[in-house]
């Protein structure tokens, strides 16, 4: 994708519009990205069947009560720190299938930021459900997009599949939680890493420009 | 123990000599503490019998293989960051009680700091054993301390009660891993907690002097 006359690095953003540490990424990551100039390669996918993989029937935050309990602390205090709305989710984990599908759809369209923070807000500041095609319509039509094409699309057996094939992908790549970033063949795990992997993007991009 | 008069604050930091996280912990937070003007309430304890009340027989990083995989990873670059050495432990999650018994005693000992960044280095830098009495005295011998008398102490059957007392405190406190920072009842989790944890203990004080 870069190729040494490009000034830019790519970031591969895998993250699950249920997980809550993604969405402390999502709302944040466009602007540092554009502030490194690196571009987000955005990639959607679903937590379950990974967690599934491990014998797990839910979230580590749910079957594992202390840090259950942390991590709703934890949340809150970091959201404080990045300025972000928060109400600790009456439901959790969210179902996400429906909306994650179209968000693939919209991964390499310009306005998969946008959808992907609405969404994380009605989940994480609004503590509404985001698996319906109501809320999802809802949302896409704030962005001016087609809504009932783009809901038809998402759930075709066709889509369904990429779904599932984007999901055996991020569990084949090792990635067991969201979000998850690669730069290269380097792999970072959890909003904590973010900048250490924008910063890696920015130092393979001098490198290339030294080349 | 912070009056208002007392221009100082405190963190309790909870480590386990045996965790690769507390590593960098423990490298960096004497430095930081005193940047931060905050004094550190260092609190040995052993992960093990935490773990085993969650009903597991080792570290996570050992039995979910893919989050151990990324583990070692991520120390290494973690370790490059902060300007440490790091050789992955052949051997790991490595037996610790015989130091942290003598740390229980050192706790609030001047050389408490000192002691616990050798042990970690002989562990996580140079990959030897440190469940033995000839390194933990060659540790303290290098401190100028009594070597004999101290792992006579540690043995004591009092002592051996009071690392479990402390064990069990961290596990009443909902501590489900190491390091953990306490600022007053604020509980912090994880190596890139620390300063957030040293900034709320900042605006403790800064709180406390404009009462």
């Amino acid at each position: 994708m870069t190729s040494p006359g490009v000034d830019t690095e790519t970031l591969e953003l895998w993250f699950e519009l249920g997980s809550n540490y993604s969405y402390l990424t999502v709302m944040r990551i466009e602007e540092l990205a554009r502030k490194h100039r690196v571009e987000i390669i955005w990639k959607p996918f679903l937590l379950g069947p990974i967690f599934k993989s491990f014998g797990w029937d839910s979230s580590p935050f749910v079957l594992q009560k202390e840090k259950g309990a942390y991590t709703w602390r934890d949340m809150a205090r970091q959201c404080e720190k990045y300025h972000l709305r928060w109400t600790r989710p009456s439901k959790f984990p969210r179902r996400t299938v429906l909306p994650t599908r179209v968000a693939l759809l919209g991964a390499d369209e310009p306005w998969i930021g946008a959808y992907s923070k609405q969404l994380m807000q009605i989940n994480f500041a609004e503590d509404r459900d985001i698996d319906t095609p109501e809320v999802v319509s809802d949302v896409l039509e704030a962005l001016a997009l087609p809504a009932a094409d783009l809901l038809r699309a998402a759930q075709s057996e066709e889509n369904k599949l990429r779904l599932r094939e984007q999901t055996d992908e991020a569990r084949r790549r090792g990635v067991f939680g969201a979000p998850t970033f690669f730069v290269g063949a380097e792999m970072f795990w959890g909003n904590d890493r973010l900048e250490d992997a924008l910063g890696l993007a920015t130092r393979k991009r001098s490198k290339v420009r030294e080349a």
